[in-house]
């Protein structure tokens, strides 16, 4: 074969990896979104065995052959030559798992998940604590197939953020709890914030109302994106012009699903602003988990909790909750969203104390992979931790250790990149606010030129650089924490008169 | 291999088989529902590529070997005979077909489902006209490679209803003209029943709120079931346990929604009471499409549109449309939704004149495959059509050919069986009505007692039996259209006082 007829080959086996991928991803949508519960064993038995087939397509020893040939093919033009780097590298770790392992993991998941589910509506942890433990076991064995002289824990913190490991985000914790805890203590100190107002009854109906507006706000446009419910918010996408992004609505918070919705759909413009001429392959898949959650938590945050964001979007939630907001002014709902307090689900912290929320979780994460840490008792591990760094008593497991859908998927080591996409976020922000009057845009219903401005300079390159070399061609520097630091401080000070 | 073997082989490959089946309805619900217009290009070349896999699989010449093999084995117990029986059949119809012919037709299909919605909402019949007329010629081309004797449209009208023919249908057609025709002429010139309140502005959101307590009443689980909306109504699962229906709200309409769901969940009852065991092969599927109908027919008609079920259900109806409903007592509510008036969309027909609506779809079909129709100027048959049955102008071709989904994705010879069901359906209620008091079941919200007579004599079966034969098991006799005329004639006497 010669080249082209090598790229030949190579296309025609992405296209099948990519209709299977396809079906897994809106086989799982549908999974979280509204597949009826009791007919879960037999969809999972059989989403596995689909699974298990696109696995034989990417561990077919003809085409492992194959990327491992092209990838050092001089002809291979770059954007193709670079991904199939990334299919060669994803190769080496999978063709050593045996693939009814395979199989048997992909099922495990799924009825852990399901058993996530079913617990956490009964805030029960013992529901959910054996398969978590027969997860952990798996990612054990799974990740031991491969020959890798690093700890399993480091070779999942790279798979989801390539070149991080725990040395490196143990250092980069360290540089955020000195700066943080001693602003926390300042803020705690401070004159408190009112927000009580936030936690009245919100009505859900009224609640989707408002998200119609919000979502024709973020020019979330229905012909490429659609928001359903699911019990934790997520985004998930088929091709650029399928982006889709869940929330969950929650009576006593009225700030819960629009930031979550903000949040997600961060993630959907990514996907979305992707060069098309990636879809269906791995490059069109954003670059890490750091820098997909830098994109949704630039919207969340360095947009979504501005006061210039609110300016243009405030008397419309007014307008559906008159009661409840009636008499608040616009000054003290920006304050009241911005309030810092330590609280019990990540999702909704504010974003002083965020970073100690994803501190936990990392921190659990490393003992359960060194043995330090237990599954038995989990809960009450859990509970110590939010005592120990946020000072407070978590009431049940529903808004402690069952809060989170991540860890029933096996996916460990996803967590710090939350705190790490943060710490980008600010970064980009600071390049971008030299070009773009960021506020005058949001308060003129021009949330899409803001997302302009991304798509040009990140969302459009997908995964065809790494995060360090993005970070570079963006901001013009190395990744640099102080960033993030210093926004947050400025922020606090000026929110607290500290 | 030996008997067990062999079985073992064929329980594998209905396994393998079912998996591509569940992700094809996964993708095709989503398609329906929710999925983002703009990526359909995308999912539609992939899911076509899914759906080859599965021909691939439906048609290796071993498995058709096995078949073949195993149908006349007397080791193997019925059941798996009878099935086995059933995917021999199908094999042989579809093994003939060239793959990449198949592929093609399945990706022509999807496409031409979005011209129709796109058509639709424009209620422009010659943005959907080239597609119809490519999907005509691809059905011909893929019928013409069986080896039947049969025409093509006689080979899809048995693919529907086994044992049909147009010869049948020419009769069974007949059979009803003759008793309706001039029955609807007597409702024409009777006194007029009043029925404008149906037709005010029913916000949809309230038709929701409504929506929820119904299907309480209908005791659709949602841990089985699910309902979303879609353009056209429809029904679709993947196992015993997840049956998925429609709906679609009309703002001037507030029976529409109503009536469809009750049609839907006829359907999605009949595919959740099939024995489980039969979950994962064709056993798992309704006998045919009267059959199905029979059940969604007799849920829509034979229940919802009786006093019984309003009865229960009118008051809280009411109490959602207290401005539009407050002052309509139950009796003129009952007349109202029982009106037989000459319209144009089938789905909203009354029960009467519904016949029509399907005949007409017959007749055209019938042209279609002869050649004495074309897919040019169709629009102006429809309508001439709708002229001479109904005497009515169709003023659009959203509310003219555009209305029903069918035609998009090639289902010509499914519209007789609606027909067919309804008729089915009337001497089904005969059967049951001998055991069961089905009026005060519906007024006591024990609608769930209904379908368990129904589970118990039908539902369960499943593909178990043809239908002429499931017919006779539960009523004793053949098939007999005057069951259902008898009905029709008796109840519009009455609310006619002809």
């Amino acid at each position: 074969m010669n080249t082209k007829e090598k790229l030949k080959r190579y296309h025609d086996w992405l296209f099948k990896c990519s209709a299977y991928q396809m079906a897994l991803n809106i086989i799982d949508i549908d999974k979280q979104t509204v597949a009826p519960s009791a007919g879960a064993a037999y969809r999972d038995e059989r989403s596995a065995y689909l699974a298990g087939e696109l696995f034989s397509l990417e561990t077919d020893e003809e085409i492992v052959d194959l990327l491992k040939n092209l990838k050092d093919d001089p002809e291979v033009e770059a954007d193709d030559r670079r991904a199939i780097e990334l299919y060669y590298k994803k190769a080496l770790d999978t063709v050593c798992i045996p693939k009814e392992e395979f199989v048997a993991f992909k099922k495990l998941c799924d009825e852990s998940f399901d058993a996530w589910i079913l617990a956490k509506s009964k805030a029960d942890y013992s529901i959910f604590e054996p398969y978590l433990k027969r997860v952990i076991e798996s990612q054990k064995k799974l990740y031991g197939y491969r020959s890798s002289d690093k700890s399993i824990y480091n070779q999942m913190l790279d798979d989801f953020e390539p070149g991080m490991d725990e040395e490196k985000y143990d250092a980069f914790f360290n540089a955020l709890k000195e700066r943080l805890v001693p602003l926390i203590g300042k803020v705690t100190n401070a004159k408190q914030i009112r927000e009580d107002f936030l936690h009245q009854k919100f009505p859900i109906e009224d609640q989707k109302k408002f998200m119609d507006e919000l979502l024709k706000y973020l020019h979330f446009d229905s012909s490429w994106g659609y928001q359903n419910e699911s019990e934790h918010p997520f985004t998930s996408w088929t091709c650029e012009n399928d982006c889709r992004t869940t929330t969950k609505y929650i009576e006593s918070n009225v700030t819960s699903a629009i930031l979550s919705t903000v949040h997600e759909v961060g993630h959907a413009y990514y996907e979305h602003n992707i060069n098309p001429k990636y879809d269906g392959m791995i490059l069109s898949e954003g670059v890490s988990s750091g820098m997909h959650e830098s994109q949704s938590r630039l919207c969340e945050n360095y947009l979504g909790r501005t006061l210039a964001f609110w300016k243009y979007n405030y008397t419309k939630l007014q307008s559906y909750f008159p009661k409840q907001l009636g008499d608040i002014s616009l000054e003290d709902f920006y304050k009241a969203i911005n309030i810092s307090k330590p609280s019990f689900v990540r999702t909704e912290a504010d974003e002083l104390t965020y970073p100690l929320h994803v501190l936990i979780r990392y921190e659990i994460e490393k003992g359960l992979f060194n043995g330090t840490i237990s599954t038995e008792g989990l809960d009450k591990t859990w509970n110590a931790k939010y005592k120990e760094y946020l000072g407070i008593d978590v009431p049940n497991d529903k808004l402690g250790i069952l809060q989170d859908v991540h860890w029933s998927d096996g996916s460990f080591g996803y967590f710090p990149t939350y705190a790490m996409g943060t710490a980008f976020a600010a970064q980009y922000v600071h390049a971008m606010k030299k070009e773009l009057d960021v506020d005058s845009l949001l308060e003129n219903n021009k949330f899409n030129e803001v997302m302009d401005w991304l798509k040009k300079n990140i969302h459009t390159y997908g995964f065809r650089y790494e995060a360090p070399e993005l970070m570079k061609m963006v901001t013009g520097e190395e990744f640099n924490v102080n960033y993030f630091l210093d926004y947050i401080e400025e922020k606090y000070t000026k929110l607290y008169q500290l």
